[in-house]
């Protein structure tokens, strides 16, 4: 019963088995091995982009601090939902990596709607030389929260950061959760929307370090190139991350896999709501912010289930509700789910 | 042929097979799983020390970046000799991570000599607050050059520090191959001559991309772990960093690595030496720094060898002299070294 | 009828004079010469500290971001009101001179409250490694919008934060004016009440350009002067910033340039109120945010008045409210104030 | 008998002067004022650069810091003196404000030859993205060492830079001192020659705390006033800035000092020399390094000179030759001279 993290569970066969076969024999490193060179083109093909840069890291954070830092300068704000990971879950990587940028965050909760943006945009640079300029609107999509924003929602954020000429980057740590919950393409939910950046995960879906970095205008690429390596972040054995990723897109792996953890949160939320679950954001994807009572916490934690409390402890009145984030991983299945789900 | 870096072959399979291993089940996330624990036991015990902090980083430079940074303070200088990989092969990352300290190159080529440490270190401090302090002593162990330092030299270096109360960082990259060069312990080749903190390298001896921070007195450890956070190097599925050095620990595969490559470097050199190179300077471990005539080198690259010229091109005077790099990494055998001889 | 900023206005004659007075013959460079000595014990017996250290910068933004620079590490967080200037008219300095660590806004306006900083406090280092740690608490007094804090609300914002053990720092870029709304003294204001670090402001009430930084714990001395030089905030002719300060504290009278710029604000608050104006703000000290239909406003920039409009423009329905800042300087009169109500 | 620093001795009274004029009713702060407009012109026609843009801070560290990060990025390397002030003395300000950009000290003493800097430049970028890449090239005129580049020497340089696409910086803390020891006008020692940017210093030749930044390509405007801002160096009371460097520029006032502290130099040169002085360096401007005997000094500072001992102390034999730097001011004059040499 893991619904901890999608960062908990096992690396998919598959991508092991990639790993292995790239274990041949010498390769140049630092990226300019064969695999990657695949890889480049696998992925331009992916996202009907042949002009796009592509790097790779190991650590979502490095993907996102990376990309902000290219797309921004240091005396730049980024936007961004008050709960995003690079606000809350990365220990002011962005701000480090930028060399100081600040991050402007965007009221009204978990995913940002363009009023709110354009709202935020606006009350920057009323100070001339006094505020922080505008910078770079940052979309996380999964969102912190497990929503999905559509298509259209994604080009109306896109719309307002093009009007006032900010670039956009797209924190896809669950690119392939959020893709399979539209039902869109790789472009449509970048590019096509007016994205410039992103940060394609492979980590959280069945790899073992792995996340693309994808600019889909050539002229940043000596920039990231620079400050990947500047930031520790090159590795001397690229083909080792270039083999995860390309066993991580072989046969369409990565939209099974997410398909598979989107289905298992479905199926988990039905049962959840069952229960009585209220659920505190919409499940669009492969996570479940919902509350229960804090009674039902205390039996499925003595049972074994490893979960996230989000607003409140084991200890307390019984009956009062507390949150909790239930995610699941590609490696889910409906066992684990049903036991759970046996104790509520 | 291949003796372009010890960073171009393949992971020892013992390697492969201990992340297969750990490769089941779920596993906590960002360092509090098991298997880390059991390394952090094993790598206490290697290096006698008890009190030890440990940390998995997948790169050489967020070792060595991550550590300085630790232990100096922006307004500071580190001191380093004039070719460390710290001042020429890490496009600024310590100054990046030490939010801009300065290196002070301490003149003399690719060893430090007591002395001429102890003249740079006098030579700074002169100024009052308008120069850098006095920061970190960092020494390559083996060198960039392919030396080795003797325990005695070590010592000698780490007892100027410690005369003006200054910490001594060693990038130990490949410090297997430099403890195997010494017949020495772990304890007598860090802490013991003086050390405080070691990159501990296990990607150039046969990981796929590994490296341990090991500080001796754990004040730093929080520190660490909040620099390596922001600096985007805390893996979440660090189970496989764990497994990683865990299997390049066992039954001492990692002085077995070593030993093969520092003893078929010797079996290059001796070879060499018999062809009439020139070594500038002392092959102490698995790398040579030798000049040979320009043919040689045009003969052994159409031959399909594969190495860095270090000090010229392919073009020019056939019976010009041009230095040349050869690196044995762990899984080179007499076969391929044979196969260069012979073009010689 | 310039009521635009306090910085608009002349300096004040007496500290002219003493610039005149201290430019003969030879001094020592960089702090080093008798005047600041002079000035370490005058403001050490003001405070009744003579402990502190006291340096001297030339704006208020470099007071604030070197003294929360060195009260912060990079991997933290600034809790400040959501107005601060530290937050909205520094431009990323706080976060470029702390390495980057991460401004908190506390929510609920202009004056934070002890509960909601306690609130936000408690919402960070909820999540161990990944969010940004806990750092100084950052308090303006006057504050931004005009407002002084009492004794007893100053000293229950530093109860919060000691019980965290965080550092306190004052912005006191008008300190002279809020001390005199209180009635208080300097100890009283500052460490009596919890204060770590002061920025102790001249510029704004008829200096030239010369702040002093104080922290009552002298173990932040030496880093705070590498920081200054780091910074290019070290004068070589520091002998003219003590001058001015010495100026400025000689006889009272950056006590009597207070008192009238706040008897002014006084008189003009109490004219405003006659015809009509809403307060945003309690006007405590020497500023005040006042909504007037946007006709008054119009006629009173017709005739050549000077203040900023705060939330709009003069573009628009004419009976519709505007909101203005009103700053009075130490070189303001009746007379002004008088030719600007009779407009109202 | 004062020859410690330029900064030591007083302002010039037509400075002071400017200062008390300036010191009238209200101005618009941070560079809109109308003396900076007057300034702004004055410099455009001093220097026949129509299009430049012009900076005023009060630190010669903020100048040259705040011009190389606006001319460089992180990840490269400036090409400077090994002796340069923003090496030497300015504790890492310069990596401060680049974020963290590397300083390449090019071998051969106070002065770069050509070809000494383009084998640095040669140096770097051989190594792809591993090492730091090639950024501006500063000079510093007058050089630390108190020689003067002519201007075929300055062409020279500049041209290196050209070849290799770098910008140039000049640190002309000193500019007026060198501009009268060539007799040259500012634009032939500036953009004629091939200067992208000017630090041009007042501080040290008469003024109380002012350099002007100067960008002959307009580009870099708005990006340096955000550093500046940034970097705690925007002054809100600028007019005072602005007054000085007027009064300093006024009816030749600046050529005059430098003209008086040159020509004493050349005085206090001719009595060391005959007193028997070895010239470490040329003493082409205000400042002289020249080796005497040591009881000469203790002789000297007994009877209360003041000037800085450069490469020894006043114990040790009284007859061996003991290097000393003597600065002349704009407010040094014969007497002063004549005591000095009576004592030799």
């Amino acid at each position: 019963m893991h619904f901890a993290s999608d960062n908990s569970g096992p690396v998919h066969p598959q991508i092991l088995q990639a790993l292995t076969e790239a274990n041949s024999g010498y390769a140049m490193g630092y990226g300019d091995d064969a695999q990657m060179e695949t890889l480049r083109q696998t992925l331009r093909e992916l996202f009907e982009a042949p002009d796009a840069v592509i790097y790779l890291v190991a650590t979502g954070t490095a993907a996102n601090s990376l990309a902000l830092a290219t797309l921004s300068q240091p005396y730049q704000t980024v936007f961004c939902s008050s709960v995003a990971h690079i606000h809350e879950d990365e220990c002011n990587a962005p701000e480090f990596f930028s060399g100081g940028a600040k991050l402007t965050l965007v009221p009204g909760g978990d995913k940002m709607t363009p009023q709110a943006l354009r709202n935020s945009i606006e009350g920057e640079e009323t100070r001339g030389v006094h505020g922080p300029q505008r910078g770079p609107v940052a979309i996380s999509q999964v969102t912190e929260r497990g929503s999905v924003y559509s298509l259209d929602e994604l080009q109306a954020l896109c719309a307002v950061a093009a009007e006032f000429d900010l670039p956009v980057h797209l924190d896809g740590a669950r690119f392939a959760n959020a893709m399979v919950s539209l039902g869109c393409t790789p472009a449509e939910m970048s590019w096509k929307a007016g994205v410039d950046a992103v940060s394609f995960g492979g980590t959280k879906n069945g790899c073992m370090g792995v996340e693309a970095v994808i600019f889909f205008d050539p002229k940043h690429a000596w920039e990231f190139e620079l400050r990947r390596k500047r930031g520790a972040h090159l590795f001397s054995k690229n083909r080792y991350l270039a083999a995860q990723m390309l066993g991580y897109l072989k046969d369409g792996l990565w939209l099974d896999n997410a398909r598979n953890a989107n289905a298992n949160c479905d199926y988990l939320a039905e049962g959840l709501r069952k229960a009585g679950a209220e659920f505190l954001h919409s499940p669009d994807a492969n996570m479940i912010f919902a509350s229960l009572p804090r009674a039902t916490h205390q039996k499925a934690f003595a049972a074994g289930a490893s979960y996230h409390l989000w607003d409140g402890s084991l200890e307390g009145p019984e009956d009062a509700l507390v949150g909790a984030r239930y995610v699941c991983d590609w490696s889910i299945g409906h066992d684990q789910i049903d036991q759970l789900l046996a104790l509520l």
